[in-house]
């Protein structure tokens, strides 16, 4: 039921990243498929699943506004195929929503989001942070072959700080802080979509930590959009700079926190997550 | 129907914070009454009417491990007086689980949490961070009278650096960041619902920032807990140092991120929210 969309799936000039986060309506109920483009190591790269989840909402004819603030937690390993995607209008009121997304496979919650929405006003307006120091975009090599995961093939990694080392043997745990430029490997602008799923783009802190592979998944991510539409439109990107950090490793879970920034200078995004991890 | 409950409210020994979060079970329903002792100007604080959210899901039978992730949605002004709690196990695994509590009032929304147990499990350990310096907390003179909210009184505030001024001129925004002692004006051994309700206690960065009050209002706040219940009682302590900062205020929502410190040295909450403001 999915060979044929309102977006035409078969269209190649619409980009991969669109094309494997679409969602239609099948017999009355919205529904998206997993991307082979997009595949991890063990099932569907988290931040697809989460830029689809969001889809899902921004379709809806009663949405208002730009999304604020998103939650999405993974239950359950999404296994490659179709899901079904559950909506729920929380709350409204006459500048803010709150939706739920459940992404069902199998009859059973395999994800679930809560998702803020606000028509923003203006107001003061302050930047407290500072972007931080990198050379332009172009001026950085990009990854190229080390990492094997599919959906990794889907973004160009230009590490600026904290380039990822899969094979050293540490003899005491390495920096967990990374600094890299961030884009679509085919250009595509930068709005929420994007940037929900490059805010789980990071490499897990742990890696960094270890300089090795170990079993890891995202359990819970936040993300907190400081751009609305307009803004983003107004940047006109197709690149960010995104810095990561984390601070504890402690019984299985660790945490990560993580900014997007524009090449304008502009803080669009915070994050932060829990990550499990096997060490 | 609250006169009397099984934790006995009319105890005088009951801690104010204890009383102020119960949760009793009335014709089948889970409700909670909100406290005076813990009001703010406009409705209940914020992070006691999060913690009774909490303690409601920590009294399901079912519920294994402890809280590691919980996200809690503001949507409406909460009023006096009392309310329903839904819940909903959303997903369970063997060592997690995802938990739901919608609270109601007038058969509205007013507040949902999503909140993510895990019984967590030995593994590789690794403190990125290490504790801000701080004198010891008995060394720090607390706040006293400079704040009238009532919830405010039931907290030992006793700042180490970015002391609030809220009846500042000030030519140019004032540093955001700050670093307090916190503590339950009555002692009270810190445990994961103080840790969330003081998540949600660090004073609005914006009033910071202008060093006068403005109407603000929690969004959306997430808090990420790094120990468990057998690493609090370790700790076994009454205060915790809190560290607080924001990084951008645009279209009339701001951001802040905390982490809350034990004496002993070990983080054990970082908390992000989202804030609404008017300025």
């Amino acid at each position: 039921m999915l060979e044929t969309t309102p977006d035409g799936t078969t269209d190649p000039t619409i980009h991969p990243f669109d094309r494997s986060t679409q969602v239609i309506i099948a017999d009355g109920r919205w529904r998206g498929i997993t991307s082979d483009d997009y595949f991890g190591f063990f099932g569907p790269f988290g931040g697809v699943t989460a830029a689809t989840m969001l889809r899902a909402i921004l379709l809806q004819p009663e949405r208002i506004g730009d999304p604020l603030s998103v939650t999405v937690n993974f239950c359950a390993p999404v296994g490659g195929g179709g899901f079904d995607l559950d909506l729920r209008l929380i709350k409204a009121t006459r500048s803010t929503q709150h939706w739920m997304v459940e992404l069902m496979q199998n009859g059973d919650v395999a994800a679930f989001m809560t998702a803020m929405f606000a028509t923003r006003r203006p107001s003061w307006s302050h930047h407290t942070a500072t972007m931080p120091k990198a050379p332009p975009v172009d001026r950085v090599e990009p990854l190229s072959g080390e990492i094997v995961a599919p959906w990794t093939q889907q973004y160009r990694f230009a590490f600026v700080e904290g380039h990822p080392r899969f094979d050293a043997r540490l003899d005491a745990p390495a920096s967990t802080f990374s600094k890299m430029w961030l884009s679509d490997a085919t250009p595509r602008p930068i709005d929420f979509l994007s940037l929900l799923s490059m805010s789980d783009s990071f490499f897990a802190r742990i890696f960094h930590a270890l300089g090795t592979l170990v079993p890891i998944g995202t359990v819970s991510m936040t993300t907190t959009f400081h751009a609305d539409a307009a803004d983003l439109a107004a940047e006109n990107a197709t690149a960010v700079l995104g810095v990561a950090d984390a601070r504890i490793f402690h019984k299985s879970f660790g945490d990560q926190t993580g900014e997007l920034w524009s090449p304008g200078g502009r803080l669009l995004v915070t994050t932060s997550q829990v990550v499990y991890f096997q060490a």
